[in-house]
């Protein structure tokens, strides 16, 4: 047997990896309730909803519903059907990822189920990025969604309470996205995945789960400093630097973590959550946030902007917050992550 | 750009993938509760706790700590470090798969979060795979646990209430496994992963969480049905086809649903949920279960069979039953899915 020559050559660096031949995002779908529709980045999304129930009798199966038409789209948008994707990797915030399980078995593709709460749909595409370039598959589907009714309930409270939320706390998108990611049929320009830096599971002690922002912003600056090291990029490098989902609070402690250690990105940097909303007219506190904004936001909004020329070069650095209302109220502190990975036009 | 070129070579037939330089299986560790040491396999395990509190004060975390320790003594076992260790793929049952971030926060690897239920360790394998077999990673580390204690009051009743159980029911198993999945650094002989087969999610319908052999055993048939077409295979090529964990009456059912397609498996087939447990004297009705049944009876017995000669050529085919307890009580069938590894003596 060949042994160790193969051996981690497209590792770079500590937590990141190099695509040799780098996996083209070949299309997307977007799939959003009204009140994301109504925000700035509106005219960016294939499909918004007149309402949150989508002809559903519980919002668990709007959600998954919405998952699995972003899919669906994502897939006849690049032109083919299902028998020609290799593979899925999805995920949604729902316990044990129904929303998933549930789009997935109305669909013949082979499912590689993942998990990184609201770093997913990043994790999705470094999972589909390996299996693309490693030769293991030729078209994937990668997808991800909330929805703000089944996180409310499931996380905090029920909407339907009408609890009184403080203003740290970040607005659960009712969303999805999905992109095919694979090899492409033409030598034309498009975005692809040139670089993916894995994020480590880091936890500064926060406990609230009306905090989440700052719970994520150290995973971010972690994850964003490894790849700036591991790649030996600086910041300017990429025309954005976008975070998902941190909203304000959270990206102001990013902001503050990284200039402590002398890296620098003003100008460049956004999030998914301060981009999916207008915070004063549409009341979401300290911005958007779970799976469906980063999807929606990148699937739409990124990738459109990408094939315009707006940017030609985006870090996109999911962040997770990895706690559970069982783990919240047994005292733990929240654990989060970001996962990033580098779209070029190449 | 090169396009297409190197397009899915390692693809084989509609869900598997080839192992060009098949990643080894480098070592393994388990960590098992009482009654699984008292069980058949007790000797293969590497740690037997005396109660299933292992001192904590909550069945949660003690589920993350044997995941952690699993983790810790698979990575010792290999001779190697945290930081030789590229990424970790890893999988629990609880909500929001806290057992593994719990476990991640105190480990300094790259963590990507799977899900698919008591498939994830199946899943993670083949994961892992890809990031090898790819030139990703090096060295990576695979993981998976459940808690009888943590599964019954998340997924069906609390313990403590006594609630009779039908004799469908499965035996959540305490345990969890982790294994060193890499590019070995000898040419000797290990037990290496040639071919995965990514499950499609079926769902047959199937409503009640205390019959997740039979709501499982569709995807077995599926995925192993698969696996035998995309290889061009017979399943007399296998020493052992190991199901996890169908139990008795999943693989009874599993049995006809194959027999009537004419792939026999007879003299070959075992399950993880018969092989842990001693069914009549500990009284586990239709067998084991959990995510910790198959990563434990893998990363303990298999793989010391495989060393000792008894078996060459193991067919890995882990089972998930994709369900919520918030599906159920809207009334959702459970769907589930199959992840199947090949593991060949090479």
């Amino acid at each position: 047997m060949a042994t160790g020559v193969l051996a981690a050559v497209k590792k770079q660096g500590n937590q990141s990896v190099r695509f040799v031949n780098p996996p083209a995002v070949l299309a997307s779908a977007t799939v959003v309730g009204p009140m994301e529709g109504k925000g700035p980045l509106g005219r960016f999304f294939d499909t918004v909803l007149e309402d949150t129930h989508y002809g559903e009798k519980c919002w668990e199966k709007t959600e998954s519903k919405i998952l699995k038409e972003s899919m669906q789209y994502a897939i006849k948008n690049a032109g083919l059907d299902e028998s020609q994707i290799d593979f899925c990797m999805s995920s949604d915030l729902l316990n044990q990822c129904t929303a998933s399980s549930m789009a997935l078995r109305e669909c013949s593709v082979p499912h590689l189920g993942l998990y990184s709460a609201c770093a997913s749909f990043a994790e999705a595409m470094v999972v589909s990025g390996m299996a693309v370039d490693g030769g293991f598959a030729g078209k994937t589907v990668v997808a991800g969604s909330s929805h703000h009714d089944t996180a409310e309930r499931q996380f905090r409270f029920p909407t339907e309470l009408g609890h009184q939320r403080p203003p740290t706390a970040q607005w659960t998108a009712t969303a999805a996205g999905a992109a095919v990611v694979g090899t492409p049929d033409s030598e034309a320009p498009c975005p692809r995945i040139t670089f993916a830096t894995v994020g480590r599971v880091i936890d500064m002690g926060i406990k609230s789960p009306f905090e989440l922002g700052a719970a994520m912003a150290p995973a971010a600056a972690e994850t964003l400093k490894a790849h700036f090291q591991d790649l030996q990029r600086a910041p300017d490098y990429y025309d954005l630097i976008l975070t998902g989902d941190l909203g304000m609070v959270g990206s102001d402690i990013l902001m503050k973590l990284l200039t402590d250690q002398e890296i620098d990105l003003s100008g460049r940097h956004n999030d998914c959550g301060l981009l999916l909303y207008d915070r004063e007219a549409e009341d979401v506190h300290a911005g958007g946030s779970g799976l469906g904004c980063s999807a929606a936001v990148f699937s739409g909004y990124i990738l459109k902007a990408m094939r315009d020329g707006t940017f030609r070069r985006v870090l996109f650095a999911a962040t997770g917050a990895l706690h559970s209302p069982t783990s919240y109220k047994q005292g733990e502190s929240i654990p989060s992550v970001c996962h990033a990975v580098a779209m070029e036009w190449l």
